[in-house]
């Protein structure tokens, strides 16, 4: 086979260093290996890039393939991985295809299968989670490289202001048909009042340096039950009973998601450095309004730590 | 200026008809006259086909085009113009263009932004609902031409399962603190109790023949107001209060909902022919679960007549 | 446990049969079995539907869950399961859960890896390309159940018309310098001129009753074999090379890219009844334009037969 | 009118200070005054933000619109109004509403009608461009404020590698027929061979401080003169041969048009200050594979201007 022309060798017209230069939106289908189990299949979008010196017209980018698929047919076949450190090791080895690079970067992003079970009937039943997970490497050792990892959640939410205007309006009501106002104050005790409530996206992305493990399932946990309630994909009669009933036990506006995200964080990976930099973030789905409400924390543990009087 | 080669003239390898062929997906700034007031603006997106018969390798879509854009110019300075009619006026031209097609048929679609006034504090506010017609034109005078015109509209729904059962247990815990049965009654006529609740999307499209008219805006109205609360979107606290309120009084399942419309449009549209056929669909994007609850009715307005016994 | 209310078994205000109503957009993690293979994962999403008589307020609608479930948990075990039979065996069994329906309805659809070796260099990579099934059931007997089955793939195509031209500009070009017409022939015989060329999607569904196998992997081998080329997620340069050449000698409207698959499905799929129904379309998301280009045909294979004149 | 409770003012569980909270997905009909000429018609999507204080539970969002729909009133009847200026305007109020907030923030994208004039025929087409603007204001005025205006335009690249070994087998093939070389050079210098070619997006944003003017239509002039052809939504066939043409004259990769997008950044904004940050990015939806290629560049206009040698 005879040589071909190597365009992207060339020197450019405009020399001109590239932040990055690669491939999106490409699908993969990637297995992880568990310890004692059938690995987990997910179906996973990645996004890979190098940056590129001024000197050089083009990227190879058929070699981000390369890099991906030696990395992807390892994972089967090694022990445990985590999806961050499956993004490292393939930005690990886009450095070792892509001679010219002085940064490699992955992305990638996937639904997860997630089983959960009802809570009074005890039924099982499957949803499904976003998970997401980046990486960042440099082939200067004095560059930190940077992992990520994180995942988006659907729960519900009840709005504590429009259930506080309703306890107001049942007292009143109660008042009105001669309800005395201590078995007024024992009932409503024992029986919140409606709201407003819908679906809320609770959203957590950990980064770190090097070596230190976040638990995706404690993530996910940690976005369920930050919400006012978890859902679920089948819900018997006693299941949606149980589940409205405690979800208006613990109304939480967008605010209130991102700050009880925020402390268990805290509390949960107690072992992470200072620096380890999360974001914290919540969409509701308002049922009465057309757009959505939104909070957001952008922090380093460590500012976490200080703010909220946690060592 | 020399001929170039008409390729798409030429008799195709595989002499087949083809059921439709045209452009999709194209965008349009649209401005629809109106009496004594200034034009409304839409950016709409049109589908645009012809069908083409075995013979002939290609369609010339360009013409679609000059279709679209001479029927958009004319529509501007003409006195009232609908939707569906301006779809019909470019199917009709459309077989002016193209002479080997016996039928056009083009679709379009488009937010359209209505103005509301919350329920107390009479906040003047916005919101976008989504509008859409159709037309099919034949060549054959024998082929009768069809119209459609629609709308999606997003309001809330409250479940009146979960809130039954909300309802049973107010009576139960009322009754552990000592109120009477009577009371009880009295509170809960007055009171609705809690229900998950959530955006739902209501919508309707009617297809007619020739000349009979649809009001947009009564569809519109119609799909608002049969789900359990319009939404709004600005809310003052006062608002928000009347409308969590007056939405919990209405619960609707996905099916009330489509039947609400149903009963509506036969009594709103009694000028109708029998064989304007209606598809009336109902989505919650459902507050307790990830997915969504779905109701659909399609049927003639004369099998609708008879079903509700509505002459 | 005390029985709660029964909100859905009530007599609806409005007494009108409900054409379908069910549950959308659920996400399943479906494993197909299949012979001496292990099994194939697929994150689908299924709509589920049943139809409501007048006399019923809504259906119960977690049935619908127990009826995917249970076909989901015994599809990894049997031996071979088609997508379509999937959706069959979930509907016969909607039918048990829900007695007061007449008709149920499942449609599934699905990202599917394949796997493909580039033409040169034989490089391996995965592609997905969508699949879909549908199935419609009845309890009456007298009415003909019903399963449809297809697949949407990404492939190039290049068009015909814009090379016509490029070629008869070619043709000038090397008059101009001085070679003679002969040799201009035999050069334009072996080297297609430019065009531009673009992303098309593909698609076939087939519709057949009862027992027809409709292999899905054939229809997806006809869907790509009939733009200009297929694409592969990976291409060295040598593949790349004769990729485009390939794809410039065979260029192909949108029209022809639709015939072509008729063609084939005939030829393909010869012992399917003349009853069967196909849906192919293209569209192409033309390289000159923000807008797509689309042609399609919906026909029974009879009707195909007939037109194409193949017994 | 009673007062009702005022949740949001409450003092929170979890003090924790907020990086924004707001609200996103608000559509609105935007009127921009243009000198002389009809206002402009834009149908806007909103995120408006502000930070949250640790020892508040909720921000009053209503108030967003508040401060929205009066900046939108004047927007209307003011003489001319920038996007990110109006943006900045909507920023400015909210602090104003928002007495505890030290940060706002406001984000708004949109469609924006563009004209085009095909060039060959001279046919008048319209064309959609997605334009965006951002502001950020600070209530310490030691904090500096940002506005940031950008824009995505669709246009077509060919992709140089592919189009170098075409010229390669031309060449070859050229010879195999007996032409002789100094006729090859002649001919293919008049003549550009065939490659693959696609839609390509195109991606400028400009942040600037305080009252620098960054041109919008010229933000879009250099995305479309920066990929190898501009788009049309109508071309006849003589303006489709021109184009195809041209194009195939000025291939570009990916890192070309980021490159040349820089390049013109820097001529055209001569201007601007040093510490103006510019992010520039390229997508080409690839026509032989299924995913895209993708380039950037974030760099300040000094330190493009020290790498392009451009005082």
């Amino acid at each position: 086979m005879k040589k071909l022309p190597d365009v992207q060798a060339n020197y450019p017209d405009i020399p001109l260093n590239l932040t990055r230069v690669g491939v999106t939106n490409v699908k993969k289908l990637v297995e992880v290996a568990r310890k004692g189990k059938r690995p987990i299949v997910l179906i996973s979008t990645f996004d890979i890039f190098v940056d590129l010196p001024s000197e050089r017209k083009g990227a190879n980018l058929s070699r981000n393939f390369e890099a991906i698929n030696e990395v992807l047919e390892e994972a089967v076949s090694s022990p445990i991985y985590e999806i961050e450190s499956l993004c490292e090791a393939v930005a690990n080895r886009l450095l070792g295809c892509h001679e010219y690079a002085k940064k490699a970067e992955v992305r990638m992003r996937s639904e997860y299968t997630i089983k959960r079970v009802s809570p009074v009937t005890k039924t099982s039943c499957q949803d499904m989670v976003e998970i997401f997970a980046e990486a960042v490497s440099y082939r200067d050792p004095e560059f930190r490289s940077k992992k990520v990892v994180g995942a988006e959640v659907v729960g519900m939410t009840v709005c504590p202001c429009a259930q506080g205007i309703m306890r107001a309006r049942a007292i009143e009501e109660m008042r009105k048909v001669g309800i005395p106002d201590d078995k007024i104050e024992a009932f409503l005790q024992r029986m919140p009042m409606p709201s407003h409530n819908q679906r809320g996206r609770g959203r957590i992305a950990i980064q770190v340096h090097n070596s230190e493990r976040v638990s995706l399932s404690k993530i996910i946990e940690i976005i369920e039950s930050s919400m006012s309630a978890q859902i679920y994909e089948v819900l018997k009669r006693d299941d949606e009973a149980l589940m409205v009933y405690q979800a208006h036990l613990n109304p939480k506006f967008v605010e209130d998601c991102v700050r009880t995200m925020a402390y268990k964080i805290v509390s949960e990976f107690s072992y992470l450095p200072d620096d380890a930099v999360v974001t914290i973030a919540q969409i509701n789905e308002e049922s009465i309004h057309h757009h959505n409400a939104f909070a957001e924390r952008i922090a380093t543990i460590g500012e976490l730590r200080q703010e909220l009087n946690i060592k």
